[in-house]
């Protein structure tokens, strides 16, 4: 299933766009279904914002994005597809009527996922001839930033398709939760739905605005519950004497009144007046535009954070590279050796620049780094070789900085080897914007260490071989303008 | 009130050590008072904690830890007081005789804090003889980390004290919130509680396990709680038909069965034993130690991130930093121009390192950059200049890697100018380790240039001759080692 070439999705509301942007990020062209006249507008939307939040979540390489196709019928949408993603509104007539005409025209080992809040797949899958391959895929906006998809599968659903499901989101970067049993609302939206009600109250009796009680939210449990859930974030506070302890303290308040579990709030227009006027004096500064795009940022920076911790979403996202840089490991034969090669290749994120609005200079370096390290994993360096036997430090950088360029603009990285022999590796890199403009250059000494004794340490064989080789080749090439320059001087 | 020199801590346990820490770490003396024999082992595991959580999250100047006195009463660790916090336990007989051992002997006008997660203040006060200066300041584990505090007064406190309350918690770094109703649980716990009572139903009736239902929050909702709380997402949510659009769609859900919300479980002794094993399942390959190290990392790395995005508890830990910044500012006219002179001072966080375990390359040139700007900023380059006048590219630069070194070390910079006139400026950063260690050398040549054109024109007069001063005091040291050098020549 992780080889889907074609999806299709029926309903391009906030949650179905969100699908084609997870999708065509990955390399999966989607047919897309909706009648509604703004759709394609709206989808648009996300679908730059997507492209956006992806520039700067990773730079791990991705296959060239997939194509959308906005068809004109159900029909011509899932033709050729081999998942069709459900997303319209929550009403069991109309699921079904969208099952009937997907039945109609797809292929009959189509995978057929809903993503619908909380309705029961069984329930779903009632009048289908082939029930057996629809599950529900339950996912959070946004859909292309938010690792987490519920899984639930009805009483007719056979269970190695949602095998096949959990093998190809978890392709995806996601990180899908197999929900045991078939309950309304699964169980992301009725932890959510407690805290809703209970909310709605915490309005109602005036005890707090909308803007104090979010921020009751972010600057307390919120911060937890973006690395540990609720059963880890407890078993600490029971601390040394564990979890069972904390639970016989915590019982009894249970039992206090403590929250209005008891009463459903009227959710009647004065109410919706109240919280409406208050969200506006709380968030209305921004446009929801303006709002997405800080909400995606702040997400793919705490990702990010994560990521350098190795946990949690942040494990995922490695997970999800890992994968990436495999598939498009560059295979070490197939380089052309005769010219400088292509060592890097990436989109400058929003956040490399500087008060100078372009890239910071510390991010050339940057670039150039990565380029180093990209052709140390060409010649061999990989996690085995640093885990066992070595690695490049560089010992000398020289830049030089000959024009700006923005966030988001795509550049690229060629090396040269200008010399390579035992320890010594000396490479000159020129990062270009994507129109062809030279933007620097790095000229860099590199040593091969040990990484025991931190000293001077001879490669391995195999990996001398291939640089001399590779520096053989390139001799051949003119020595690069401003190589060998020192500061101020040409 | 942000002068406290001294506060008082009652009762030792997960939530009063945290508040040691937060006093200790912003310089005040605390009192203690906890008739447990393993108090002490216990506070001090949460002090250290707290040092190595603070060192990690901020390169701010902070004024000397404060010093903890464990006393063998009440009247000791209260005596010169201005603030005392009760953290005993949720019993209110308990805490209302605590409350007549420190009317005896503290001063009458020291403020005193209860930090109940749900008992009314109102009830907290009643036999007291300056019921006044009580109120509740309800924090959250781990105190020296997360920024809420919820501030609740009951009907016979002073509103001035409140006012007193939330401009010393901020002063703090934190964010207090003011409840406006006194109500059982305040805000925050209620939110918690209910959440916490369909937890476990969920795990209960089987549909998931602790680790399971954990996920469901770490890897969707939990994220977006770290920076924008319900109403803000749901305003999102709504898109731009806004928060009316989106109440009245979400409304008809409150009825329909997508919570247990009548039901409180019971949690017999086989729910206990369910969750004690699901949970030493998920969590019991990590001691508690090692658990509070990753979630206290996590958060760093979170709150980390999302100053950068300068946005929700980020920004709260922004403007604590310029607090400290602007405490313990160099003054400019104080700057001795005849050695190099200290542009940059900060300890290496732990996501500036590398596969190789060490500080990246780029960093090192992040770290002369920052040293520029440095400099730039004593010769009169600040927001106003840029905005109106112009400012510096780097065209060149020349590092020298000489050593390496690891996160969390301190580091500093000393810029040495070696030439100043007109348009260019010429210099030579030393990047040190705290122990005296040359870490690198930086050469670059910066060039002034108008933001308007990009292109290079004349600096405004009196930074020309700021600079050239320090130039010239600057031509009476030698020329560094490493200067005019071009990679891989002497």
């Amino acid at each position: 299933m992780a080889d889907i070439a074609k999806a299709a999705v029926i309903g391009g509301g906030v949650i179905g766009a969100g699908w084609i942007a997870r999708f065509i990020e990955n390399g999966i062209d989607v047919g897309v279904y909706d009648p509604a006249p703004d759709a394609r507008q709206k989808i648009d939307a996300v679908l730059q914002n997507a492209d956006y939040a992806f520039a700067k979540l990773t730079m791990a390489p991705r296959p060239p994005r997939g194509a959308v196709v906005f068809n004109e019928s159900i029909g011509g949408a899932v033709d050729g597809a081999a998942l069709i993603v459900e997303s319209v509104p929550e009403d069991l007539q109309i699921k079904h009527s969208v099952y009937a005409s997907i039945e109609e025209s797809a292929s009959s080992d189509a995978m057929i996922t809903s993503s619908t809040s909380g309705i029961l797949p069984s329930e779903l899958q009632r009048d289908m001839a082939h029930p057996e391959r629809l599950l529900v895929a339950h996912p959070f906006n946004p859909v292309y930033l938010l690792p987490l998809v519920e899984l639930i599968g009805g009483t007719r659903t056979d269970g190695a398709v949602i095998d096949q499901a959990a093998a190809f989101y978890a392709d995806l970067g996601m990180r899908p939760l197999r929900i045991r049993k078939e309950i309304e609302a699964f169980v992301a939206d009725r932890l959510l739905e407690a805290t809703w009600r209970e909310s709605l109250w915490l309005i109602k009796d005036g005890i707090v605005t909308t803007e104090e009680l979010d921020d009751a939210i972010r600057f307390g449990f919120g911060l937890r519950w973006a690395q540990m859930g609720i059963f880890e974030t407890y078993r600490l506070a029971g601390g040394e004497a564990g979890m069972q302890h904390f639970l016989s303290q915590f019982g009894p308040c249970l039992q206090w009144p403590w929250t209005k579990l008891t009463d459903v709030p009227e959710l009647d227009d004065e109410l919706i007046e109240l919280i409406s006027s208050q969200s506006d004096a709380q968030s209305g500064q921004y446009s929801i535009r303006e709002l997405e795009r800080i909400r995606d940022d702040n997400l793919i920076a705490i990702l990010q954070a994560l990521r350098a911790n190795d946990w949690g979403a942040g494990r995922t996202l490695a997970a999800y590279e890992k994968k990436c840089f495999d598939r498009g490991a560059i295979q070490r034969d197939d380089i052309d050796i005769a010219a400088p090669i292509r060592t890097l290749e990436r989109t400058v994120p929003t956040d490399w620049t500087d008060y100078n609005n372009h890239m910071n200079e510390s991010r050339y370096l940057q670039c150039f780094a990565d380029a180093s390290d990209g052709l140390l994993r060409m010649l061999g360096v990989d996690a085995d070789y640093v885990a066992n036997s070595g690695s490049y430090f560089t010992v000398e950088t020289h830049i030089r900085h000959l024009d700006e360029v923005a966030a988001l603009q795509p550049v690229h990285v060629t090396t040269q080897v200008l010399y390579a022999q035992g320890k010594k590796l000396h490479l000159f890199h020129r990062l270009y914007h994507g129109d062809g403009r030279l933007l620097a250059t790095g000229e860099h000494m590199l040593i091969h260490v040990s990484l025991e004794t931190r000293k001077a340490s001879e490669p391995a064989e195999h990996l001398c071989r291939r640089a001399e080789e590779i520096a053989a080749a390139h001799a051949k090439l003119d020595l690069p303008e401003g190589a060998g320059r020192a500061v101020g001087r040409k």
